[in-house]
């Protein structure tokens, strides 16, 4: 069995993580809840893996890296955290539902007003047009790191200065990149960073977060218990409190801390590497086979990302072959990407997206390869 | 080292929770992304799931059976979702911040009204305050189904029927009786039950969820991709997609599934009936040593908690030397219980809580009350 949909969720973890988790399982208490061992042992790999978290990203205060359970989580947070009645935001068509939906909402509910970079054929953006759209009462942008459909990157540090140009806060989705390509919060200039850990950084599903500079101010999303001030009406201000109500995920936060420390051992930018070497070599092989059309544009910095449809096959269709056929696990339909599919006229068609991880290997992808061209005979 | 800290978590889980999240984190894709077999697998986990969580409570719908990551969550989730602007709701002083919270937030900034129905010294309530409350505008009571701090139960069926009676919903906090205290949803006439993993239920950190009786509507909290209806500006309408967004926990969900198996295997009453041998046997203890406080009213239906003081020694204090003396793991201070402890007159002292699990032991209840028995003549 072939697993390429590491874009959804790596299936294969660093052992480590498995063995992180079964640890913490005999080892943790709770967080934020009393000073016994059990206790202050939790609160402790939570801090570390704040750290690491910090040093991957460049963020200053590893008490601003908050713990959420998922990227959709965290990009809620940010948006109805960051964003008031009236305000003006710019987004773009590479956008996920998990960035769409809070943004059609606010729009909705509280009036924000929202205008999308539009995306061309390929799949690019025109950063012009984030300078374009901007107006005196827009409060933040907010974009993709690489979109999950095509795996085109977006230049950050571009789109950055232009926010920052006229005091507009700089969101960044990085649920395609987190622990595959480099993220610099300083360099980038990236406001608030939102990241899930169950994709590149290779940890546990349910374990998630944002990593916030120094004086960006976020409304809490949701308040609870936090084990400190418990005679306040309200949340407490401080970071990571603030944002952080209710038992955290210990134990997948322990899988986490192990998934970044194979990270570190293995080095982000070897990971980077044999990510890109995979995907070229899949893109090498498939850009040339009749009646294949990739999307995207693979001329540019990509993600580990390959989409593409065959013919005019339903892209559903494809899929299931690929996996009855030849046991390839891979993507097919919308991928929670309505703009963008709107964008490349593959809005009927869905498309099938083959994406990679570390623990891919170059005879994987020759046989993704192979099943692909003999599918495309059959058509 | 006696672990009598299970009411924030339950340290010791059974050895099969660890088993099902390594095999899950081979075998699992992601929850509603895709139709290859390690997704499949990832939502056959997931409703399977689901189906025992609706069995144990007596939850009429699978699929109203929602997850999310604790209690705090749901309860955020529950409160936000049901009432708007000019809504009453009354709720009591037994509860912990991931209610009183949420409430303070939504009275400051909706104008939502809230009554507290008052506890008395031991804790208890006076179901006839309901009642009293009760205003033409009251939308939903809210209740926690035991003290996180005395470990006192209420009757929920009781306070059900007064609020069925005016068609006000009624909301129950279990985060201190699911998996240890018999619920059942038709008979106690819960609307929405809000649970954690983590604690009773023996799964995970990072778990946890509500279950919806059949025709409550609660908004989204949080909007994102869920796999379906992309193309959709909303959230989708159904449950349990209304309110889950983004990846579903599904590595603790199969931690969570092991755990409800257990919980199965052993029987539930058998469950309660252990812990309330040991709450008893440690209450029994420690009611005749001079100088000890219990708290709370151990004549009625009690979690498997009892919170003490001894003399006027700062409940912080006792703990500590619990820990370093003695190996014993407990809680002091204010439990995320305020209102609570301004009822007992706690506030400055807070209390010294002990909480039991399905895997401790009489010896180490014996243990524990030698101990406090020596601290006592310390003092």
């Amino acid at each position: 069995m072939i697993y390429l949909d590491n874009a959804a969720t790596t299936l294969l973890k660093p052992p480590a993580v498995g063995q992180a988790i079964l640890r913490a399982l005999q080892t943790l208490g709770n967080t934020a809840r009393g000073a016994h061992g059990y206790s202050t042992e939790a609160a402790g790999t939570v801090y570390d893996t704040r750290e690491k978290l910090a040093d991957l990203f460049n963020c200053t205060r590893p008490d601003h890296v908050v713990f959420t359970s998922n990227a959709t989580q965290s990009l809620n947070m940010a948006i109805c955290g960051v964003l008031s009645k009236g305000d003006h935001v710019i987004s773009t068509d590479l956008e996920h539902n998990s960035v769409l939906r809070p943004l059609y909402r606010l729009q909705c509910e509280q009036g924000v007003e929202v205008d999308f970079v539009p995306a061309d054929k390929r799949g690019n953006l025109d950063y012009n047009d984030f300078e374009r759209l901007i107006r005196p009462d827009t409060k933040a942008m907010i974009c993709t790191h690489a979109s999950n459909l095509t795996g085109n990157m977006t230049d950050i540090r571009h789109i950055a200065d232009i926010a920052h140009d006229k005091g507009i806060l700089m969101i960044v989705d990085a649920s395609q990149t987190a622990g595959t390509k480099r993220i610099d919060m300083q360099e980038q200039g990236i406001d608030i960073l939102c990241f899930t850990g169950h994709k590149g950084l290779m940890g546990p599903q349910g374990t998630g977060g944002m990593c916030i500079r120094e004086g960006v101010m976020i409304r809490p999303f949701y308040v609870g218990g936090t084990g400190v001030q418990t005679y306040s009406q309200a949340q407490p201000d401080r970071l990571p409190t603030r944002l952080e109500a209710g038992t955290l995920n210990g134990h997948g936060i322990a899988g986490l801390s192990a998934a970044l420390d194979h990270i570190g051992e293995v080095g982000p930018e070897n990971i980077e590497r044999k990510e890109a070497q995979l995907t070229q070599r899949f893109y090498n092989g498939v850009k040339d086979i009749g009646s294949v059309t990739v999307y995207g544009d693979m001329s540019r910095d990509h993600a580990a990302i390959v989409a593409l449809n065959i013919g005019d096959t339903d892209s559903g269709e494809v899929a299931d072959e690929l996996y009855e056929e030849y046991g390839i696990a891979v993507r097919a339909g919308a991928h929670c990407a309505p703009r963008l599919h709107r964008a490349l006229g593959t809005q009927e068609q869905g498309a099938v997206r083959f994406s990679f991880s570390l623990f891919n290997t170059e005879d994987e992808v020759d046989r993704a390869l192979y099943a692909i061209e003999s599918i495309a005979k059959g058509i």
